[in-house]
């Protein structure tokens, strides 16, 4: 198996990306890497022979406008590694660069699954307890129609099912009320799609209260609103662990109060870190493509590498395409 | 001023109704109130002057269906509050019952403002520091439309200025980037009604992330958005909460720092606090409706009496009318 990697995308890129990689490299002697750079001297020192570097000489910044960008610049890194993947030269690509590029990026020179009109991302969300559960979309496609939605839930399973090893993953659809018939048209349709289809085991709609005691294994959701929670989950979580270190600095006695506890609020924000979950994958494109978190440290980078050895190791990608084209008469039973 | 109360609204009721009412009663005794149930008993005992029963045959229950419940339940003590405000038989109606009834009882018995399509709930979102942050819609319109996030902003501006006392309130558009030109078709043409309203002090987009950190005064969007944002940050905030008594009871080490701590987490969970910012008005109604939040205890049910106080003592619906139909050539300047 051979997984690339973006050298330039995220905010401690490329220093994160290469000490990520030489973890992982160390650890899975038999795949073989391709680090992609403009700068060939990154690998200098390395001595590991499952690395290989592929100079590149360009990069998409994180400001540069995605779909521009990667028309224009062709000799990016990013792009280069859309296309490796769709060529076979390698079976993954993560990157933890411009979101909007790598999506775009990935429509353009990786391609779409066949009966997937958007691809999602795809974050495992940190829960209580360190499970995680898999939210899709979260920005991609902020106006999504209902079919998008039941695409994501039959993505989304497969996904779970493979990488997470979760059998008969429970599909949830993020929604302002718990009962049916709920929602906006949006909603109402995708509950009535997702609620037909034998091949999902949904479990209806889900209260964005509920997320973090993980009522399901995949929630099912439209980009805005997937989003919005995202977002609204890692600002409040981030104010409360800074205001608590804040409290918990005053003075002598706080000092050594929260040393005690230091053992119990570490465990507690490491349930709470997205790090240990890798990248959020690009579900619906013909290819492994993952998106490593923008702020991702050696250990996130790390982390998106075994993930992308999961995702990329089963013919996953054949098995999405099964699940969206099963033989007649397997829907709705 | 004459203040009416629902009796049987929220999960504590009539208790914590009773309870915050006579705490009210007696701060502010040149305010009238009636208390309006379906038992007049449980004013049994009170001395205040200023507290009259208004006795009803009927309750809405959290489970009815809201337009059915308040087209039937014509004595219900919702549905007689909400006249109340129309005949100015009271001056404000607070309910901690169902939501979308209350909403539909609004619509129906008291009416709408002239120039508003649909009312929003609209309320004040707990922030770091204790300021707070008001938030329009969170539930009541979940399809909204780029007009009607234009009408939020206006009549969020009026209230903030009137009730919280901030000059010149800044008005944010709850987005998916924070750059111009973000997110959805609805997000775009509102970014633009409120871009050339010179009636407005917009501040453009503002993502999830930020709402904790007080980037403006008014934050608009639509009502499933909101609700998503709403219910995630208290969902997250609990869940933390909880897990971090869970931690700091696990043995007598943890106990007793946690007992050094207790005053600074006491208030972190206070500034995260719903209680202290009363209830969610329902703007855009022609007169003051007040969804009080439905596991109000006394103290919330006091805050939101004070705040309808705040807000039908200074003509403020007349206030908001007027914003919403300035003088010829007012708008766009």
């Amino acid at each position: 198996m051979r997984i690339a990697l973006d050298a330039h995308g995220g905010d401690d890129a490329p220093n994160s990306v290469v000490e990520g990689l030489k973890l992982a490299a160390e650890k899975w002697p038999e795949t073989s890497f391709i680090l992609i750079g403009t700068d060939d001297s990154l690998l200098q020192g390395n001595n590991l022979q499952n690395i290989q570097f592929h100079k590149v000489s360009e990069i998409i910044a994180p400001e540069d406008e995605p779909v521009k960008s990667v028309r224009k610049k062709r000799d990016s890194s990013m792009v280069v590694g859309c296309q490796m993947v769709r060529s076979g030269e390698a079976d993954a690509f993560i990157s933890a660069g411009n979101t909007g590029a790598l999506m775009a990026s990935g429509l353009f020179y990786t391609g779409r699954m066949k009966g997937v009109d958007r691809p999602a991302l795809s974050p495992v969300f940190p829960t209580l307890e360190n499970k995680g559960i898999l939210v899709l979309d979260v920005g991609a496609n902020p106006e999504a129609k209902a079919t998008h939605l039941h695409q994501y839930a039959l993505l989304g399973s497969v996904y779970v099912k493979h990488v997470l090893g979760i059998d008969n993953p429970k599909v949830g659809l993020l929604n302002i009320g718990a009962e049916n018939g709920k929602g906006t048209t949006l909603t109402k349709d995708a509950f009535e799609l997702m609620e037909g289809d034998s091949r999902l085991n949904f479990v209806g709609n889900v209260e964005a209260r509920e997320v973090l005691y993980r009522p399901c294994d995949v929630l099912v959701c439209d980009g805005f609103s997937g989003n919005i929670l995202l977002k609204g989950t890692e600002g409040v979580a981030k104010a409360l662990f800074d205001r608590l270190k804040g409290a918990f600095t005053k003075n002598i006695f706080t000092k050594l109060a929260a040393g005690i506890l230091y053992p119990q609020l570490k465990s507690l924000k490491s349930e709470m870190d997205y790090k240990e979950h890798g990248g959020a994958p690009l579900l619906g494109l013909s290819g492994v493509i993952i998106k490593a978190h923008g702020s991702s440290d050696a250990t996130a980078i790390f982390h998106a590498i075994r993930q992308a050895r999961l995702f990329a190791g089963e013919e996953i990608i054949k098995q999405m395409e099964d699940n969206l084209h099963p033989m007649e008469g397997n829907v709705g039973k």
